[in-house]
């Protein structure tokens, strides 16, 4: 049978401890070579609607130690509105009742047969949580013990989330442009860590003080500047652009979390890449050629240090995802539901077939 | 509603004419940069069976005027036998009831909504087909009536098939290497086109004379020699390595498919790719730079001419898929389904999500 889960039903399986460990094992087998990604790449085109694109992103991974393969699909309309000055990519919800459609498609790399089919939301934001949790394990001083986060949307639960699994965290402090997103973030996040988490009026008052500092937003521009850098910090960012170059230059321990050459957009003639028309974010980031760094996996193999001294500034910067991560989390989501029994069993035979393809 | 299609579905649905007229709709707007495709990668890892490798290979295309995009994705075992002296690269049906895994998951472009997912069996047939009937089409003599076709496997039906659709064939001579199967194929396809279709012992005696030679094999190297060119001919390769890189110098007007740089291979560091492995067909092909020569697009579109004499030798090498056939036939099947009443119906919602992804 052929599991088809919703995202509810992966949110009662996935557990962050569980996808950090994942991880941990599938990033150090990546070092060795001994798994896959295949680099993202994205299609986009005119759609009917003036203000929105249409973007078909995929990715696949395949990790032979967990006897599975993944494909990642997004399916995008997508718009670039500009919010307190600031360029956003925006999805719009244009499926059928106002829905998004990101798919994970988890293949058996024994047999080749479709495993599990699930919408990537919930895994998505679970598997840069658990990403950006491997830095912080391997970079963030072991005594830290406070967190700022930018940031209080989709991304932001899974990245506090993580961290506060690797190290033990009492002091969170959260500052977003909205006031009202942030402070009701602040308020759950309290009720689910069990611990004070407080939204401010400024990055600044988040940032100052704060042994990790998260960057966890969507935007095209920077969001944390050099100033802010304070000894024994670790830094922690989920998009290229999020940290500005001058910042990124105070880092002594600067690690990228993959050394793929990022995403391969292409457009049709009659459309310019809406990142690449807004311009800043990408071309500020490239000053620093990441190439150079070392990568996430080697961090967790040993290739190369973590940090030195408690006065050393780290910093992880996840600029893109890959593959394998939702080939690795998707296992996790499959096993998990095959014990439970949850889900809805679809014929397999629905999705192979008796003539040679 | 998200429409579920089997193989049986599809053959009931598709014909041939309409494939190439969408084909040939789609060629024309590739040529002015108004659809797109990404390029076929392959991630290839060691299974547990010691003779087959993993293989997740994935295309993706987006056609706006058609109002859709599609990522075809292919989940194989594969091993690579030798069968009469020559390499060949062979899916296992793996899956449950000795089933193989290629599917197509159809998009909107204009709400990003899942359409519908159906194996690929018969549309990858019909793609094929359809394409090389367009090279056909725009490069055969138009009084061309007799065909050699060399194979008789899983291409072999829709390649003459196509052929038959867009000129007016009457004798077709049939070789491949086993006996029982071009006897069958014969017979099958005699019935089929309602015309003489004869199984011959040699491929010279299959290629002699003929207007239109169709190589429509899975061969690793090549089936068509240099000696067999006669003046006049419509040569037709499905596979890069089908037609010696001789022969193919002594075509006057020589097209290929795409400009695509071909299928990105990744594989784990402890396995070669079996193709490079095997060594001959891409290394012997490579002798001649595709990417100077014409497109299909740029001969559908009348960016490069077609045949300008009866005693012209013509040749369509069809070396590489794109993502964008599978869109193209894909909403053909999606169209006729809806309004026959076709399919399984799955609630969208199953496949699409209320959270960002």
């Amino acid at each position: 049978m052929t599991l088809v889960l919703s995202n509810d039903e992966v949110s009662g399986l996935l557990a962050m401890p569980e996808c950090i460990e994942v991880l941990e094992q599938v990033y150090s087998e990546l070092a060795r070579g001994l798994c896959l990604s295949r680099t993202t790449s994205e299609c986009m085109a005119p759609s009917k609607r003036p203000d929105a694109v249409y973007a078909l992103k995929s990715m696949d991974g395949v990790i032979p130690s967990l006897g599975v393969g993944s494909v990642r699909i997004n399916s995008d309309l997508l718009t670039a509105p500009s919010e307190g000055g600031r360029m956003r990519r925006v999805k719009v919800p244009a499926a059928p009742n106002n829905r998004y459609v990101g798919l994970v498609f988890l293949f058996s790399s024994e047999t080749g047969e479709p495993l599990a089919i699930f919408p990537d939301g919930v895994v998505q934001r679970f598997r840069v949580g658990a990403t950006n949790a491997l830095g912080a394990k391997y970079l963030a001083r072991d005594d830290s013990s406070s967190v700022a986060i930018l940031g209080s949307g989709w991304q932001a639960e899974t990245q506090l989330t993580g961290v506060c699994t690797v190290r033990s965290i009492d002091t969170v402090r959260c500052y977003s442009p909205n006031r009202e997103r942030r402070e009701a973030f602040a308020a759950r996040m309290s009720r689910q860590l069990d611990m004070a988490v407080t939204a401010v009026d400024a990055p600044e008052q988040a940032v100052a003080g704060a042994d990790i500092v998260l960057c966890a937003s969507n935007a095209l521009d920077p969001i944390f500047f050099a100033p802010w850098v304070e000894p024994g910090m670790h830094l922690s960012s989920i998009k290229r652009p999020e940290i500005e170059p001058k910042a990124l230059r105070r880092v002594d321990r600067l690690v990228v979390h993959t050394h793929d050459k990022g995403s391969t957009v292409l457009t049709t003639a009659d459309l310019q890449d809406p990142e690449k028309a807004a311009g800043k974010g990408r071309a500020a980031a490239e000053e620093i050629d990441f190439q150079t760094l070392p990568c996430l996996a080697d961090l967790v193999s040993g290739g190369t240090a973590g940090r030195r001294s408690d006065e050393e500034v780290t910093c992880l910067v996840n600029h893109m995802g890959l593959g394998l991560q939702f080939a690795a989390v998707g296992a996790v989501v499959y096993r998990k539901a095959k014990a439970k029994g949850i889900g809805h069993d679809l014929p397999t035979d629905w999705f192979t077939e008796k003539e040679h393809p």
